[in-house]
């Protein structure tokens, strides 16, 4: 074993886990490195974050899904450099991890476009703290609320603000929004929960710019029948404590939610590469880093362009695609197999709900909004999950909400001071 | 509305949701006041703790449960006092709640028997934040002992030591040692994790002292069989982050668990009434704290005699024997009925769990050890359980790790410096 070929991957998430998983039988031993213990379903991040799902429903201890394979080591630890010249990679802990091929998927983070200070107003939603953050958030305005004897402040405890209408943006608008106004009116007793207020503030000229405009459109108008305000055209200038400043308006509201903007991760840094102005790294057609061919960047935090020019976007299939791809290239190299040609990205589809029974579903040619796109969106991501357990739970999370309206993962947890109470 | 007679309940735990649930129909307007978002099936908490359940599959918020019951107020919120001169509870926002009758069911927590700067490095299991506070630290100490060089060093984060082998004790040796030794040993690479040490410590002379000898002996086997070294008759002397001294003799051991001593919420502090020395109130037999008849105390923090002149244990049962007689008192009251005698406890039965397959059951009389108390240990804690989607989701992930032997819920959350580590 020690002789073998030393493939180390930092990152489990999408890019990372596909690249181990193609590289099942290759002739190579695997150290998997990353800061989390988890791998972590993101494109449902949100429901943790609207208590829909437990986090241990999207979320599955990294090192047990390789239980089977004796070729995989993973290791928690946090990269603090690396060393292309010793081939290594500079833990935290002090510790250095040799590499013959190195494969960085260490992702991207929320960027508040130069505002890091808002970030503790208004955090964003990447890790499951994110969710159980914005969670207690969410539920602790309807508690402060319920005891709140100044109106003003009841109706700022009232009012949530979600800043960027991408998927997630427009997802969590439509979730709280139905909280408010479907799933707990009956719990409250002094305030009226429907009439809070759920605020979509986005700079661009429309939601979903990834999608077709029709069907921007008909979120749009599916997020009216919820009760969601939709701010387009006009950017955040200030979040703070008692509120938001669109433009030059100042909207007071307690409960910012950030989910715009992408940051990398320092990949492009630790490989002494150039980076795009988001932060991540120009790689070659072969997503390797220039300089030599044994680092590869893959994922949100590797700068990459499709063939019409536009890049490819970071989203879960774009990063699997890729870690599909660089296992082809180790393969190819270690077999004396011929090197596949430059990485080309196949687009899908986009796919995105609002609220709990309507979704739209781009596929290029196909587009699908709707009661059908949202079954078609469930099933997709149900198949996607990891395990036969995830995928009975959440399917039975989702079952019991349709059914019964009532959410399931309402806890707050953790120690926060509740804002502006003893 | 206003003027029907107010019940105020301090406490959403199993004695206050039982007299809110019995005093339905009277009547009376209730005031329900947690600091806590949700009420918590602690039975189960171990179970969170042991990564095999989810936080919101044993804990429900407190408000949806009175959903249909408009006399039902439910208040979040932290008391800091009483002002039983002016009828009034002081919460800590600076707000008074007036009441007719107060019910206090605040519950206890852990005591460290004067040690409180143990309560750092050995964490007690009370909140769901405790039961990911050791669920991080048990699966930490694995990882940290994968990557660990110093043999010593590693043997210590290999060592749980596990301090009160009362039920709770019992049940997290367990199961820590049947991850150790079944769940984990193929998910590492450097480390054995069936070498790591999982130590049982009780001062008294054996385990499990509420239960029979018989039953205690067999737990004892029990524990054996899944290799918990139990050390009876000696007393924890100091606990530091790097061991347990256990009489006088110290051992390395990276992660300690509290499950020993009780100390009662401060209820008889805030009613000026007497207290015994764990902290609890010195009440009538009707469960009344002396002086009038307007303040009632249940549960955990009231002491209270049985028949034979023990205690009343500090269990579920007991605080829903009493929330259910405080309710038939005070509707007697009202409706100018003859008064209920004095409160009788009737004691149904002690239950524990050894790992995964057996359990212990003392009905007194009867007395049940094995596979089938297992049995009836899970279907009466499934029973117990509120609403058809928390009795689903547990079967579920019980069923699940019957079947797979796979724990579902391994995340490490929250962030907590790695210890001894960057």
């Amino acid at each position: 074993m020690q002789e073998r070929h030393h493939v180390v991957v930092v990152g489990g998430g999408f890019g990372g886990l596909q690249l181990v998983h193609d590289l099942k039988g290759a002739p190579v031993r695997i150290t998997l490195i990353d800061r989390r213990n988890h791998h972590l379903f993101q494109p449902l991040l949100y429901q943790v974050a609207t208590t829909i799902l437990a986090t241990s429903e999207i979320a599955w201890p990294i090192r047990h899904l390789y239980r089977d394979r004796p070729e995989v080591t993973t290791l928690l630890g946090e990269v603090q450099g690396i060393d292309r010249a010793a081939k290594a990679v500079r833990l935290a802990s002090g510790r250095a991890v040799h590499y013959d091929t190195l494969v960085l998927a260490t992702g991207a983070t929320h960027a508040y476009f130069g505002h890091d200070e808002w970030a503790a107003v208004a955090p964003g939603l990447k890790t499951l703290e994110d969710a159980t953050t914005i969670r207690r958030r969410v539920l602790l305005a309807f508690e402060q609320a319920e005891v709140e004897e100044d109106p003003a402040r009841r109706d700022a405890l009232l009012t949530f603000t979600i800043v960027g209408a991408g998927p997630t943006g427009v997802e969590l608008a439509g979730i709280i929004a139905e909280m408010a106004h479907r799933t707990l009116p009956d719990e409250f007793r002094r305030i009226d929960t429907r009439r809070a207020r759920v605020i979509l503030v986005e700079a661009g000229p429309r939601i979903l710019p990834a999608f077709a405009e029709e069907l921007s459109a008909y979120a749009l108008r599916e997020l009216g029948k919820l009760g969601v305000e939709v701010r387009t055209g006009t950017p955040v200038t200030d979040c703070t404590a008692e509120g938001v400043r669109i433009g030059d308006s100042f909207v007071p509201s307690c409960t910012l939610v950030w989910a715009a903007g992408v940051q990398a991760s320092p990949a492009a840094q630790w490989l002494g590469i150039e980076a795009d102005r988001a932060g991540r790294a120009l790689v070659d057609q072969g997503l390797s880093a220039p300089g030599n061919g044994d680092a590869f960047v893959i994922g949100d935090t590797a700068a990459v362009k499709q063939e019409n020019g536009m890049p490819v976007p970071g989203i879960a299939p774009a990063a699997k695609q890729q870690g599909a791809y660089v296992a082809r290239v180790i393969r190819a190299r270690l077999t004396g197999q011929p090197a596949p040609g430059p990485f080309r990205y196949r687009h899908q589809g986009s796919l995105a709900t609002i609220g709990k029974r309507a979704a739209i579903i781009d596929f290029g040619r196909i587009k699908l909004k709707g009661g059908l796109a949202w079954w078609i969106w469930g099933l997709a991501h149900i198949y996607f999950l990891i395990g036969t357990r995830s995928r009975f739970a959440v399917a039975w999370s989702w079952l019991w909400i349709y059914l019964s309206g009532q959410h399931s993962a309402r806890l707050i947890t953790q120690k926060e001071t509740m804002r502006g109470d003893g």
